[in-house]
């Protein structure tokens, strides 16, 4: 039997605060370079908020990579549009890519935007008290189409990595999800995507 | 690859539907004899109440057990007190032993019992918006030490499978919920408990 690990008890803000966590990453404008379509809206917001504008921060809590583990986050994704495009997350295929993970949505509006690399999309709108069971296979990256923070609590398999490269190297994922001009959100093909490589 | 299955779209309500399951199962009075130690008043409650009360009911999500897949349920466990104890879940050890759970509180007041089947005991508490990484190698149980359903969304690996002889075969958890006669619970030995089996 692998080393015991205790049951960790964790305490979920509907802001994203995960008392109990023990790992916290953030992303800022500077980071996301090349994420968003157009480029001349980025720079220009770089130029507005400064490279060290929060884009999204993760907390999370685990017990190592052990079979079987589970690790339990939140993600705290704030509003944000370049160009016509809203803020997103990298996004990420499990490296382990049959892992599937769950979102489950605290707070504020958002989309769970989904490709498998050969060729099939979906897109998932997240509020409050919903959520989505991500499978194995799937691309996946999360886009904030309202005007507060979209917080979600995920959990995934400890084992499961994350392959962030993937959308970078293919362009970005096969859409992008842009404002309607009405308040809400579509979709629209990316046109610089390139397709995804094999694992 | 598997055959590729496709993002579910949940709606999670605090009083425990899910909204998208693709299973349901209730447990009543009638299902949970030799669960409480004070069988007489467990008796009682079955005249009282009848044999079909519901006691819990947990409604469930998953895409059939491949690897990777998680499942994502909603238990609502219905308040009650059989002599000291409070109500009670049949508690599990995954069969694949090492899975791990994850326990989040939408409503009510409750605990999470746990044991490992060497001699480790541990309990948390858990109000709306706290959780539990239940780690593998846990025999876990929820409690409802409140007045109100006590709802919890989970999540986990579809291939863990549930041992619920387990429990029974040892004559109930190492310890049991029992009210502290102030409004708040706490634990005691269960005399009856006579070890685990080793899996």
């Amino acid at each position: 039997m692998p080393e015991l690990d205790l049951p960790a008890q964790l305490v979920v803000s509907s802001d994203g605060t995960l008392t109990g966590n023990n790992g916290i990453y953030s992303k800022h404008l500077g980071d996301m370079r090349g994420v968003y379509r157009d480029s001349a809206a980025y720079d220009a917001a770089v130029v507005a908020q400064g490279a060290d504008a929060l884009v999204y921060r993760v907390e999370s809590q685990d017990h190592g990579p052990h079979s079987g583990a589970l690790t339990i986050g939140t993600s705290r994704l704030l509003p944000g549009r370049y160009g016509e495009e809203f803020a997103v997350t990298r996004g990420h295929l499990h490296e382990v890519s049959d892992r599937a993970e769950l979102y489950y949505c605290l707070s504020g509006r958002g989309v769970m935007l989904l490709d498998t690399i050969d060729g099939r999309s979906e897109a998932v709108e997240l509020t409050p008290g919903s959520a989505v069971n991500v499978p194995g296979e799937w691309v996946h990256r999360s886009v904030n189409v309202g005007d507060e923070p979209f917080v979600t609590l995920f959990t995934y398999a400890t084992d499961a990595g994350q392959d962030y490269q993937l959308i970078a190297d293919a362009g970005g994922m096969r859409r992008i999800v842009v404002t309607d001009g009405a308040g809400g959100w579509t979709l629209r093909e990316n046109a610089d995507h390139v397709g995804y490589r094999k694992a």
